[in-house]
């Protein structure tokens, strides 16, 4: 006789407690993209937390907010941002428009193609070609542009469209989050209007969810009366740094309970909302995988870069306010979606 | 033998016609506080058109985006906006807290209570105690104060809170845009931050569909580190006449389907919404019953008015553009809930 039938209580015991676990078990991972580790288990235990009524740290459906910062948090921001590769591209096509540029700097440099010398461009030169590229046309002949460059541009390195380099364990973690009534947002130092042309197709978050640096928009009417908005030189919102919560109180108008980032840019963000009551989740991406990505920081010794800085002050204050630091080689599996072996996306 | 057993063909038509309507028509009406006529059937046949799949003006679901101005469109606006009572109620506290203002204008003329000289101040003025009264504090303490406010403030004709002298037929529009699939936000000149503080509870329209005229808030830290944010006196968005297509390309990033407005400083709003591609829909509520509500235009011939114009060249606009204007006398059957023989909200 075993052990089991000699004790038919404690049988039935391990047969509840079996089926009280089994359906968990059963549940598809919804981050089959993360390694089991503090990150995933900071994901999971927030989400549990503040959609179980039961749980003191419940937050109701209405209040249920999370920003994603984009650049090197949900993309691909090496080399260059994608925005800036962007702006570089369409300078041609603006000289083409408008010729008394060819021989103006910057323009004249960025025709040149030398790109030892584009990278030497100061901010003043690049705040020309910003405005040269992102505003003066209409909202709608803008979207049109980018859309026509996503089709065609490619990454570097990848040889793929920008488009095609989003990080699959976070596109998984915005899903995981809106089954579980959470609004996602981005809430990133790049363009509004620039992200909000591929935001619902990328990550399934519609326009309206998306809050960037932001420039003013000027109504007028074509000869034949029919009025439209043209993008203008003047900037509204800089979402970067304190603009961020700034931005996210004039966009959205409440506390996101979850925050995202990977870099000095992101501080505020986090700080804000996790400054707030109840539970509180704030996240931040280390690139520390030079091999399926890009090594920088400085933090943890990584090297330094312009591009997304991830300081070790930020590494220590994430460590003093229970931010979760998340390591790019040690908690995601895959990267990207089409690496050999992913499940679709 | 009757005429139905004579043909039973014809019989099992009726029938089949008779099952094919009945659905419909036990419905329960989503609009039973608008008498049958133009309004109304132009705000149904939209609805239908827009959500039939197989009607060429179908809009798909992410697109179905409506906007509604609020003074004068789903709430009171006369004989002053609420805001502007807010803003001169709350003149007494912000004196008490800097007593140096006690004997300087506009504030000594605000305090001394006579309404002719209040009523005569200027556009500076006014500015002037818009920014003492809505600026300079946390965005948490405004919130309260003005929760705290509309606890105890009274309409003077109704002796209601002004949160109950709202439209009740524009409340059911909005439920019904929502039941279709609809995102309902309001397009307002008032304040954003004023408007959110109610808009979920009042209108059910969460604080990130209010778009309003809206200020910059200043990011900082209390002496022991938690951050905030202050409400600034910087003008970032004027959502009034051009202002609002420019708020909601700021806000929303897509063209509504749908405007409702009652002045001039809604038809920038109404032209871009109904300048846009397929099934669009625009509304503008003539205030026409001085014995329900009140009575002013000038458009028609009604009495002029500096609070919510509706001018005759809008009205004519209005005739050659397609859109709807709405008589409070004739296509209300009930303005407020509170009224006798209401439906409950």
């Amino acid at each position: 006789m075993n052990q089991r039938a000699r004790h038919p209580r404690a049988w039935l015991a391990a047969a509840a407690v079996f089926l009280a676990v089994a359906p968990l078990h059963a549940q598809t991972d919804p981050l089959p993209s993360w390694n089991d580790g503090p990150a995933k288990q900071a994901i999971v235990a927030f989400v549990q937390a503040t959609t179980d009524k039961s749980s003191p740290k419940f937050v109701p459906p209405e209040a249920r907010i999370a920003a994603f910062d984009q650049d090197g948090t949900t993309w691909v921001s090496h080399p260059m941002y994608t925005q800036v590769v962007y702006c570089l591209e369409r300078v041609p096509a603006v000289v083409k428009a408008k010729p008394e540029l060819k021989n103006v700097e910057p323009f004249k440099t960025v025709l040149s193609g030398n790109r030892e010398a584009i990278a030497k461009l100061g901010m003043p030169d690049l705040v020309k070609i910003l405005a040269a590229t992102l505003t003066g046309m209409p909202v709608e002949q803008f979207t049109a542009e980018v859309k026509a460059w996503l089709g065609t541009a490619r990454h570097p390195r990848w040889d793929r469209p920008f488009t095609e380099l989003v990080y699959q364990p976070m596109l998984e973690v915005m899903k995981y989050l809106r089954a579980n009534g959470y609004k996602t947002y981005i809430v990133t130092g790049g363009g509004q209007d620039f992200v909000r042309v591929y935001s619902e197709q990328v990550y399934g978050i519609p326009p309206e969810q998306v809050v960037g640096t932001a420039g003013g928009t000027k109504f007028g009417y074509t000869k034949d009366g029919t009025p439209f908005l043209t993008k203008e030189p003047k900037l509204l919102l800089n979402d970067d740094r304190a603009g961020k919560p700034e931005g996210i109180h004039l966009m959205i108008g409440r506390r996101p309970h979850a925050a995202f980032g990977n870099s000095t840019g992101d501080q505020q963000m986090l700080e804000y909302t996790t400054a707030g009551d109840g539970a509180r989740l704030g996240m931040l991406v280390l690139h520390d995988d030079a091999t399926r990505e890009y090594a920088y920081g400085p933090a943890q010794g990584l090297p330094d870069t312009k591009v997304g800085t991830f300081t070790q002050a930020l590494y220590d204050d994430a460590t003093k306010k229970g931010w979760t630091v998340i390591s790019m080689k040690n908690d995601w599996k895959r990267i990207f979606a089409f690496e050999t072996g992913n499940p679709a996306r």
